[in-house]
């Protein structure tokens, strides 16, 4: 049997452009004892590939090139010589962009049961967009009741949940985004009191506007001047939950900033590396959260979905580029 | 009866030089019910002056020109018309640089029993420097026994007192400081494993020599490249405690530096800002620790006393310049 893959032929030093991915055919390998082999079903995209395909390894080393690409997929078991994993289990883990993959245990990150949300919500909002969203703003972020909870990428896979997860918990979520179209998504459909577009010139004065008070939590997806903006409008005590750097594309030379360190002192804020797979052991108890929003009819999510692996090396850049709208899922059903 | 003070009289835009100040003279109001008269016996001189000088307020409101300059001091009642507080009584508090001091309660940080720790220790060991190094190494530090503690300015009035308290707790203290003299001090007096002077111009490589497996708290008294440098050597999951920023001359004209944001995501750093006075209700828990420490031989602390009030216009600029060795205290007795 053939497993057809998206592999990484050439190392960007940016973001991943089609250029830097080849399709290719390999014969699928026979399993070995306690392995099982995963046709995929959906294949994930998400802003964290970027990073895994770089040279610099971050907190994972980089994909080998020739390698299919690192990707988050739901697949259903077709065959397996695991006891424990049974033929016609659907799993949400490690399996790369590809149609086939033969793993172990050790590349599962959750058992599906669809038996509240539907199939490829367990690539959202119970994946790990969904999973970053609610540990990083609950643990991390510690919000209280009342708070003023600022994201950026408001509109994204993560960030359309963090503001619901924020209303949800009593608190006041703000939204920077990148248009007016999501900016109307952040108000009626994720949660958002306000959101305000990154285009709009007088975006800094509006966020200080916005911010009155002062931000209790800052959750962050993008790094750069949107980061160095926010954190002087922080409120003493404030906590900035560093869940992505997305808007400094390169890191190569060393980009300067404003010096933050006096703003962290005098407003005695936390500041924080969030990295989701850090927490693997409470994906459980977020799931079940969630779960029980999603049936209360308390949090949606959304997807764009596009077919078939021919669409996956353009992807990743698509996303830097915010041209979806929701959790951009690759189905290769 | 007299009050000699030293009041500023001009705003400095960095460190706080005699020019700054000047001594006078004036009469000391009467009693009102509640209050007491405070005859001061040691005035404490703090890097946080500069800050409290400043036009631009930080945590607290800039010093009002013509006004004591404020400062932490230990002094002696004399007269009082608060039942509570007895004449004899000595007490550490916000007295400011004079001679004496009509206040009422909400000016005392501690009640002074000198049983095991003398009088001018109150002022350093169990004063607001002792009690920065405990509690912000303890709580906003969380040392784990064995891990790696860098601290700057580390033969300093919080760092000697940093590295002891890391080696109590069974952790391994390093320490960047100025000149081969308090490297010496740093290794021989304050439990350090070894000590950087900043001086020494390969002192970034030797630092990553020292860090090996990164450091897993940096204390940092000093922000600025000092910072930069000690970030990018920090472990997974390290923790960060911005006590002060004494390497950043003026933060008026917004110093930029190297962005940060990456690596504390992929370090996944935690980086706090710490004030002590946010931690008043831990002190005497703090206190406690560090008299049985001092009973049992295991924390000394050093002094660099001048005597009378003539000596405190420069004293700020000297700490600046590390002249001291050791906590540098006023004497008016």
């Amino acid at each position: 049997m053939r497993n057809r893959r998206v592999t990484l032929i050439n190392r960007p030093t940016d973001i991943p452009l089609p250029e830097h991915f080849s399709l290719d055919e390999v014969e699928i390998p026979a399993l070995a004892d306690g392995e099982f082999l995963v046709r995929n079903l959906f294949l994930s995209v998400d802003p964290a590939q970027r990073g895994w395909a770089l040279a610099e390894s971050n907190y994972s080393n980089p994909v080998p090139l020739g390698a299919a690409m690192r990707a988050l997929a739901i697949g259903e078991v077709i065959a397996s010589l695991d006891p424990e994993v049974n033929v016609g289990e659907r799993l949400y883990g490690w399996f790369d962009w590809q149609e086939f993959c033969v793993c172990g245990r050790d590349k599962v990150l959750r058992y599906i049961d669809t038996s509240v949300v539907p199939l490829s919500g367990h690539a959202s909002l119970l994946g790990i967009n969904g999973m970053a969203a609610y540990l990083g703003l609950v643990q991390s972020g510690r919000p209280q009741e009342g708070d003023a909870i600022l994201v950026s990428t408001a509109a994204g896979s993560v960030g359309s949940f963090v503001g619901q997860i924020a209303r949800n918990l009593g608190c006041h979520p703000y939204g920077l985004t990148s248009t007016a179209e999501k900016v109307k998504v952040c108000t009626e459909r994720y949660g958002y009191e306000c959101a305000i577009p990154y285009s709009d010139q007088g975006w800094t004065l509006k966020l200080a506007n916005v911010a009155q008070k002062g931000f209790n939590v800052f959750f962050d997806n993008v790094g750069g001047r949107f980061l160095d903006t926010a954190l002087r409008q922080m409120a003493v005590g404030g906590r900035i939950v560093q869940c992505g750097t997305a808007s400094v594309s390169s890191w190569a030379n060393e980009p300067s900033g404003p010096r933050n360190e006096r703003e962290i002192l005098v407003r005695r804020l936390n500041w924080a590396g969030f990295v989701v797979f850090d927490h693997i052991a409470q994906f459980d108890h977020a799931a079940k959260v969630l779960t029980r929003w999603f049936a209360q009819g308390k949090i949606v999510y959304d997807e764009d979905i596009c077919y078939g692996l021919e669409d996956a090396p353009s992807a990743i850049s698509g996303l830097y580029a915010g041209s979806n709208n929701g959790k951009k899922l690759i189905s290769l059903q």
